[in-house]
């Protein structure tokens, strides 16, 4: 029997930037005792071993998820089905699951779809942490010190497989919270999913113009800032639009109207609602997000 | 008679992040006699004197201009034609005047309309430096360090009078570089005006939101930079709008058509458009800007 908060067996499966770091935390802590991996990108997974990332790697899921007591899947959205079913057929009867997509309806119901009456073992969860850096050297120990992880277990979730799960991030320096599975979806569309298209589009639109290379000449660090997120993994977010359609089409949907208001003033030279709906949202976001 | 790079007396007409950098960064070089200020808030001037950054302050722009050899003007763009007028009535006649406004067509109409002959000495001016702070206690010496400093000079601009304020801005760290004027405000729209709108619009969008609330709640970094510029002083923002209207209505009208594209992909689930799109969109950021 081991203490709650420390792990045997951590299997990650897809080592990037988040799945290296929570290894690295708990390495940090000693939270851990072996830390096997899993992915595709065999040269990845040699660079984890070399970073100590990875105690081990292996080249099948069954191997890899072998002995694990606890076992993180941090793949793309659409590839999490495939390796859960995996999974469900080599993993100990009593390992904890959990995942960290940015979207958790689908992933819910791929678990429900894999893991039969072991998804009470499954524990839904979302670190608010990462960067537009992928891979497994991106990596670093105190990635998620101080920053939320979101964990949406359902009615069915074994409690202590969440206090294991929570265990683990706390461990990483993380504050846990818990959201049920379509409030999370709602709230991560608007602060992040959303974001993360209006950034694509604008980066996209500017490249297509024919003088795009001066254009870009002339950015300065509040259009570096802006634009940061457009270069987040394409794969990763392709993948969290289908996952999360529904709720991004319809703020999208919300938020060309708003941008029409802004048109529209600027067209008819309103400078009043100008004034009104910028100092709006300066004092909002000073308010809600601080002035910096 | 003095250095070509040296000011006696410097006028600074609006004394707040852009005005107050320039006076440090001109002060720590000894590039500079008197700084004299001129503004609306007394208290900001006040407070300008307290800091070093003015050495005096007049209450009329009429005083404040008197024997400067160089007077900058660092209002909202609303705020430049009835400053020109008052400037032109009171400065001493071979007095350098130039401007550090976002955008340029609408100023260099306000200069021909109220400086007349004397609009050989005003040079129209952009450093592309500043932030979300403002205010004079906002300002600091290396604001301009390394930073690119646009001058759009008319064809009848005296040559002296461009190099003049060409060195005042290199004695500050800064790169000199030369557009015209429409050239200046059609790249300006797309890396500055067009991402102020777009930040703008999505926090007015959020904290309209019944639960704003707790989605800001959940908000991580990305959300933050993403934003940061939607802290931007609402003046002067309203004023970039009216002034350059045309070329931003024309990029948001653009960047709708963009955001369809993305949205009609998440409704049709078209996975290759949309890693298409992604891809396309990260690999020109990370080549233009970096991938930071």
């Amino acid at each position: 029997m081991i203490a709650k908060d420390m792990i045997d067996k951590l299997c990650i499966i897809g080592v990037g930037l988040i799945g290296s770091s929570l290894s690295l935390a708990l390495k940090r802590e000693a939270a851990v005792g072996e830390v096997i991996g899993y992915g595709r990108n065999q040269a990845n997974l040699e660079k984890g071993l070399e970073l100590g990332v990875l105690d081990r790697y292996e080249t099948t899921i069954a191997a890899a998820v072998e002995g694990a007591d606890v076992i993180v899947v941090a793949v793309p959205l659409g590839a999490m089905q495939t390796v859960f079913a995996e999974i469900a057929k080599s993993a100990r009867n009593d390992a904890v699951i959990t995942d960290v997509g940015s979207a958790k309806g689908s992933v819910v119901q791929a678990a429900l779809a894999e893991f039969g009456d072991s998804v009470s073992r499954f524990v839904p969860g979302h670190p608010i942490a990462g960067g537009e850096q992928s891979g497994v050297e991106a990596g670093y120990a105190t990635l998620y010190q101080g920053r939320r992880v979101i964990l949406t277990p359902l009615a069915q979730t074994d409690a202590a497989a969440s206090a294991r799960i929570e265990a683990m991030w706390r461990r990483c320096g993380a504050d846990i919270e818990y959201l049920d599975v379509e409030h999370h979806d709602k709230v991560l569309a608007a602060t992040s999913h959303l974001p993360h298209m209006l950034a694509y589009a604008l980066v996209h639109q500017l490249s297509s113009l024919n003088d795009h290379e001066e254009i870009f000449r002339y950015a300065a660090g509040g259009f570096r800032d802006f634009t940061r997120i457009a270069s987040s993994d394409p794969v990763m977010w392709r993948d969290v639009c289908i996952a999360n359609g529904d709720a991004l089409v319809d703020l999208i949907e919300q938020y060309q109207h708003e941008l029409n208001s802004i048109a529209q003033a600027i067209r008819t030279a309103d400078a009043d609602e100008l004034l009104r709906l910028f100092s709006h949202a300066k004092s909002q976001r000073d308010l809600q997000i601080g002035s910096c």
